[in-house]
């Protein structure tokens, strides 16, 4: 820290990202990416949009929020893209919390929300997942704080229905609700349905997990025309060409190949349960994940060895440190291949535990 | 604005960019773009990114960072990459600016610096320029705020030498300098040799506008090595994952590149003077621009209706309404082609007035 670095700042901790070897021997099952590459028509017109690289991107993202709000059947006032969910969420915590509505999310979900509301200087409650760590979303109502509630839940992967979504939402009516979706194309439930019939609701996704985008950076929020305009202030006072132009034309790209997007969606809930079943063979216990990665632990190895020792096999997982969570790993539903030698070692880790 | 906006955004104006027509038959010379294309490289590189889309990008940038760094003559803690230098622009109002040390730039400047400012909720003042509207380094001295000078300035395009940056960084020591570089390639005197020297000195440049990238959004901030690490406590709290794949390897490419770079540097610098002459020849008053525009005025018409006149004409300039400088317009410097159009409108509107 340098004796410059504002006071309000003390004490924030950042954001640890997931491992991102520069260049890997690794099966890389640490940061939720999906196993197939982006679209072809994606590539293709991002290709395409080098040849206007000295022109600005386009602020408002036209083209894309035209395609993005016939697919998702909202009006075009009702969506905002930016650079990855990160930067809607951030804009969340900044336009809808402060010292008179604070912040509430789980005790066990998404990481960088406390970054966002430290960052923010937001105060924030989080609220005990049940012991089977799933959320019970009687204990969001009636607490008019911005909650966030990512749905699928990370790194639990377990999904609450539209209902219980509809109930915390109804249930806070003069503070917005959060439904981070990032990973809700693997089996969850979108609550996108709900944003004509509520003003407090604002959904995040992203082009990252279930588009194959990671390195795209493409997220956006859906909501009511009013909230949206005030993500759109912040978005203009801090970076209004935030999409550029290879990533803005790869998503409407993206947009375009329904059908691929469709079946690598089927293809990774299909090795997803697959694997599952495999590692419940081995005697690993699973939450029922409705996205691209399983949480798993093992009566025999801590989270932490087996952590370690899968990356002295040259497989990469996410391990957290959590007190409730540290017997877990998450592990992302890779391709059938990478999950064949995760297996393979999972086993071979565990004759030698014995 | 919905009734969920926190309270502390109150009058909050957003920056409005210049315009960004969508199919343009407009001849656009608005936003400081290049009239060349990215450097082959850079095209290269950020096509062949497309193939690894669905990794996330490497947050700490390490192939681009020691690239920058060996060309700067920097080390690579003193580097930090953002989307656009917009954003390394926020992160310094959000870094080093507070209550307690507050913001402080010229009258006439970027007009972004303001609304960084209120969206951080920094108080700021404004220093007025000379009557010639150069920057006078001596009202900077002795502020111990937190400066922002942008070098060469916008709209002028008026530049100061390192020597007064230099006092200026001296001047106040107990406050961070940021120097805004964004247009230093086409003939002004960059400050990155001093960072060595001074440890609050914070050097911002861009990708945009010399190298031909506005639309791939690539900034920089260049400082000493604790600089750097608090505005990567930030980067790391909001979104550090904003450089992403095609844009970084686009990056590296244009760095390879840097007999294009200056030729195109030079070809922009060259048809700037030729243009500047013209300009005269019709009564034109000029400042004396180092950067990859003109700042304009003629006696005989105002800055609103020239800007209207050339509007009708199928050409873009920009205008802006501050009280000083509404009589200018500020036009880009494009091919020479598009000059010499630029050129044949302004003879006739200037006729047409007589």
């Amino acid at each position: 820290m340098s004796r410059f670095f504002s006071a309000k700042y003390d004490g924030l901790e950042p954001y640890v990202p997931g491992e991102q070897p520069r260049k890997s021997q690794f099966i890389k099952l640490n940061t939720n990416e999906s196993p197939f590459p982006a679209a072809p028509e994606a590539m293709r017109m991002a290709q395409e949009a080098v040849a206007d690289l000295q022109l600005y991107s386009d602020p408002e993202c036209r083209i894309l929020t035209e395609m993005a709000a016939r697919k998702l059947d909202v009006a075009e006032d009702q969506l905002i893209f930016t650079n990855g969910s990160d930067e809607i969420l951030n804009y969340a915590f900044m336009a809808f919390c402060d010292g008179g509505r604070t912040a509430v999310f789980p005790d066990i979900t998404y990481g960088f929300y406390k970054v966002f509301a430290a960052v923010n200087g937001v105060p924030y409650r989080e609220i005990p997942l049940r012991e089977d760590l799933s959320v019970n979303a009687d204990d969001f109502i009636g607490l008019n704080q911005t909650v966030f509630i990512a749905n699928p839940n990370a790194p639990t992967g377990l999904a609450l229905g539209r209902d219980d979504i509809e109930r915390i939402v109804r249930g806070n009516p003069n503070s917005v609700v959060v439904v981070d979706e990032a990973y809700v194309d693997f089996g969850g439930e979108s609550a996108v349905p709900l944003i004509e019939k509520y003003e407090n609701l604002l959904v995040t996704q992203t082009f990252s997990k279930s588009r194959s985008m990671a390195g795209a950076r493409l997220g956006l929020g859906i909501g009511n025309a009013d909230l949206i305009r005030d993500l759109n202030t912040l978005r203009f006072s801090t970076n209004p060409y935030n999409v550029n132009r290879m990533t803005m034309a790869a998503g409407v790209g993206a947009l375009k190949e329904e059908e691929y997007f469709a079946r690598n969606c089927r293809l990774i809930c299909q090795t997803r349960d697959w694997a599952a079943e495999q590692l419940r063979s081995l005697g690993f216990e699973l939450t029922d994940s409705k996205a691209n990665f399983l949480f798993v632990r093992h009566p025999s190895i801590g989270g932490a060895a087996l952590y370690q020792r899968l990356r002295d096999s040259g497989i990469l997982v996410r391990h957290f440190e959590g007190e409730r969570i540290r017997d877990y790993n998450r592990i992302t539903v890779g391709s059938r291949g990478q999950m064949m030698a995760l297996l393979a070692a999972l086993k071979r880790i565990l004759e030698e535990e014995k």
